[in-house]
């Protein structure tokens, strides 16, 4: 009996997000990136669950909570195919396709030191331009620098001004 | 109908590990920390989950994983209340409380540069006595500073050799 309302628990969400096919194994990520994972809401997480159209994915519902623009593009960088779901009343009320901009604003850091992004005098906000979506390829406007996925160095806006619960020393 | 065998893929273990009764919002810590989230293995995350005994936890669920005792040891530092739960055929086979233990020996780093744990030329595993429980106080054996659980710095084994998916600059 217990266990079956744990399981209820978990599953409903009466209003909020659904992000859904998450390429598999970035849902964590993901709430490290938007800071999603400094939220007081209800967060179920699945992480590899097998999917019919893909192999696996991740899948994140989130209570209470609707993503803005700046998640929106970050999630879109880390997982293109990702779907949005809104819900309300248990029910969903707008699907939304993540889309990945042109060009990405901000939201990624060029390492290249020598790259006028960089300029400790006049920094200027970095600028990629979107070479290939999947796998991602990025060019840095500036300096040129071309990056996949796996070299990209986030900016994280909404951690900014947050401590970290606990930081790890790899 | 769909949305009920997404339920059911999500919730059925039938053979791992159950984390319970983490603090509310220290799972993604917790599976960072252990390395857990490099798993290819299904998991499954409430975080911030309402409960009877506490006002809110956090859950994992994490199929054909069972904890090694530096694991356990972790997840006792950040959740000294959590409940382990080995699954077999979809039932309980044994329940573990993690437990924290007296001296703290090579999991966490303490920071003091001048601490002979620390010494360049030949440093020694860092040994943590803990002061008090919850909330959390040690002290480094060496030098004496005392740490709160969210001044620690762990050094994550499990994640030493391993690439990093995505980094965040702060």
């Amino acid at each position: 009996m217990k266990m079956m309302e744990e399981k209820l628990k978990i599953d409903k969400i009466s209003k909020g997000t659904v992000i859904d096919h998450i390429d598999a194994g970035y849902a964590l990520t993901i709430l490290n990136l938007t800071g999603l994972d400094e939220s007081k809401n209800l967060i179920t997480i699945g992480v590899n669950v097998s999917s019919k159209k893909y192999q696996t994915k991740d899948i994140i519902k989130i209570e209470n909570v609707f993503l803005n623009e700046t998640q929106m593009q970050q999630i879109s960088i880390l997982s293109p195919n990702a779907n949005i779901s809104l819900i309300e009343n248990f029910k969903v009320i707008e699907k939304k396709k993540v889309k990945l901009p042109r060009t990405i604003k901000k939201l990624i850091l060029c390492v290249n030191q020598t790259c006028i992004s960089n300029s400790e005098k006049e920094p200027i906000d970095s600028e990629f331009t979107v070479l290939e979506e999947k796998p991602l390829k990025i060019q840095c406007i500036y300096c040129e620098r071309i990056y996949k996925l796996e070299e990209i160095v986030f900016t994280s806006i909404e951690k900014k001004e947050k401590i970290l619960k606990q930081r790890i020393r790899l």
